[in-house]
């Protein structure tokens, strides 16, 4: 299948020709094409003026069986969604309605998603994360990382995992999200069953091995020892750190070759140098910011300085639960001095980098043809038309997945 | 046909069951159905568990021909977008990109958008404004209000409002919008020619006149012979005041009797005392102050003080180029101050006031059939889950006009 006329083509690949991204290349093309030949990227180049053209020479289109004509419109790769918690039962509107009143809310937090999730049913949490991941395929996202964490025992920790791996590749085990109340004050014990019977429930569902280290979480030596439990196993570790206050746990991340460190709210200046001198992401969740009033953390002092940024959703029904990348990336243009090249870079090969993978959050010979063609001129209609459904059509793995109307 | 089993019905009629409004009783029904024949909503009331139950009594659900089931899930009015300006040329992605990465734009601002807007054909205006259109149906808005003021020239302006009323009952004649070019320095001229050649070009396709009464546009002198003229031609007054700094534009709205008088950004004590004294609605427009980081207006504030609020979206090239009701709704919430009962009730029934129009914005018997349902349990979820595509399905005059998927 050949997508020809397309307006803007961002690659992530090779030079920019844009006034996007300073420190990632977007390898904006104009009139270009994308052939798609099992699944896969095979060619990008010049849309032809005319279909009648051979494939001879690397700069004339390619002769294909379906074409899709994208009208002069823009094309991006695939949002990758590296951080959600989307196997969950119940929802927390009536918190939200509160928290938005300024009204203290008594009941439950987490803890009541925790009840909610453990009571449900396989059948009932399947729906819910099929419900969710054709929403976010309908907003352009063709990979989604799922975390585990709102189990918080064994059994449920264990169907969560099982639950997410159904649906994706990027299972993570997140048993380590918050001490529950079984455990209050015994939270060395907790953790001993994290790392013990309850990975060994979870860890053949599981690439990833996560903790969210925070006050009122986990320490830093809690989460040391969950992350090298899990990297024992063959997880790779992911972090949650520095939502809600400055901490050690971004060191701990690089330390520990962490392939991201989420949230980054409360970055010192010594976390942000050592970010830039690593190969970990700082994946950034605005949807968090957004929804509980926080402050943002500045992405032009991390993109300055020269630390690789990843945008997330954070999907959960406590302090996210915006699915929309569309809605994160018009978010970290306004308010995380982001320019709108680079949210999408952040958005696509940012995701891809936090994941550690190479085949997507690009559009290059060889990788997944996971595109998005958007209902606008330029990608930057994005941050321009924030809330509008922009998203027209989508393709994962080449063939098409969702289409407008 | 008859909607039954909703799960939260917001009819904006009757007392408020919910948390919502303070101001305004939004009639919220749990379980309910609601009945239309011929366009109009004919009965209101609890959804019956059966669908065997005949039509006797006025608390048993009347039978019908078809039956839709909206499982459980929020119904609420159709949208109704009082201000937008979508009869326009061009657009001006490059101006926003510059603003957001805080750099001077040097080329054009409006009178590019005025430029491209000339140059237009009316196939490919009016190609626009239905794609616009069908976005904000796919969005849940039923009823849309559109200004010209893109022309500034007279024959442009008559193509603006004549293209306008082809697609609406609610066009606004804004000849005022702002002085062009071809004025500069001869503001008064330029008033001379919008009470005068122009006025008799576009009365006759409008409903309203409106003026942008704000330094660096119209002085109150000017705005008040604009709208003086657009009364005498039996047009109905409306105007943009108070978006750059605070002014006496409102004061002049509120004497001359507007239906609405839309920004309200800077609002002075005695501002809102009188509009709270008066049948004059301040609509506020959410977008704006997201597209161009300006300070957002207190919407508490206005309520507190007995003042009528509306919610729109301004959609245009330049300041606000969304058309989300949702987005603005969860803007609202999040940084105006509003509950998502006020912000859905200003979204719909507010607008229905800024326009003047009882037959909207309400779900009781008689009003026109302009209903959405959700996909989500509550309304709250517009604000709760930002960003997210929730309309699941749209019904305009009684006609099911789009649904997701």
């Amino acid at each position: 299948m050949l997508i020809t006329n397309i307006g803007e083509l961002t690659t992530n690949v090779g030079p920019s020709t844009g006034s996007g991204t300073q420190t990632h290349e977007d390898g904006t093309l104009h009139d270009a094409a994308v052939l798609i030949e099992d699944g896969l990227i095979s060619w990008v180049g010049p849309s032809a003026s005319s279909g009648a053209q051979g494939g001879s020479g690397a700069q004339s289109t390619p002769a294909a069986d379906e074409i899709v004509d994208a009208g002069g419109r823009a094309v991006i790769p695939g949002f990758v969604d590296s951080h959600s918690h989307i196997v969950f039962g119940g929802d927390r509107a009536a918190e939200f309605e509160a928290r938005m009143a300024g009204q203290k809310y008594a009941a439950g937090g987490i803890r009541s998603t925790v009840a909610a999730t453990r009571r449900a049913s396989d059948g009932e949490l399947r729906a819910r994360v099929r419900g969710f991941l054709d929403e976010m395929l309908a907003q352009g996202t063709t990979t989604v990382e799922i975390k585990s964490g709102y189990g918080l025992d064994v059994e449920t920790e264990q169907r969560l995992v099982r639950l997410a791996a159904e649906v994706t590749d990027e299972v993570t085990y997140l048993g380590a999200h918050v001490v529950p109340a079984e455990y209050a004050n015994r939270s060395d014990a907790y953790v001993d069953l994290v790392i013990g019977e309850m990975l060994d429930a979870c860890a053949l569902h599981a690439k990833w091995i996560d903790v969210f280290c925070e006050t009122g979480a986990f320490s830093v030596a809690q989460s040391r020892r969950v992350l090298q439990a899990g990297i024992g196993r063959g997880l790779k570790p992911r972090v949650h750190a520095s939502q809600l206050g400055p901490g050690e746990g971004v060191q701990l991340a690089i330390e520990l070759g962490a392939a991201s460190v989420d949230h980054g709210t409360y970055l010192t200046d010594d976390d942000v140098a050592a970010l830039a001198a690593s190969d970990t992401v700082l994946t950034l969740l605005p949807g968090v910011e957004f929804s509980t009033r926080q402050p943002y953390p500045d992405a032009r002092r991390l993109i300055d300085a020269g630390v690789t940024v990843a945008i997330a959703c954070d999907t959960n029904p406590g302090s996210s639960f915006t699915s929309s990348m569309p809605f994160c990336i018009a978010l970290a243009v306004r308010d995380m001095g982001m320019t709108p090249g680079e949210a999408i870079w952040a958005a696509t090969a940012g995701g891809a980098a936090a994941l550690q993978r190479s085949d997507i959050g690009v559009i290059a010979p060889g990788a997944r043809a996971d595109l998005v063609l958007l209902d606008a001129p330029t990608r930057v209609h994005l941050a321009y038309r924030p809330g509008v459904p922009l998203v027209q059509r989508v393709w994962k793995d080449g063939a098409s997945v969702w289409r407008k109307g």
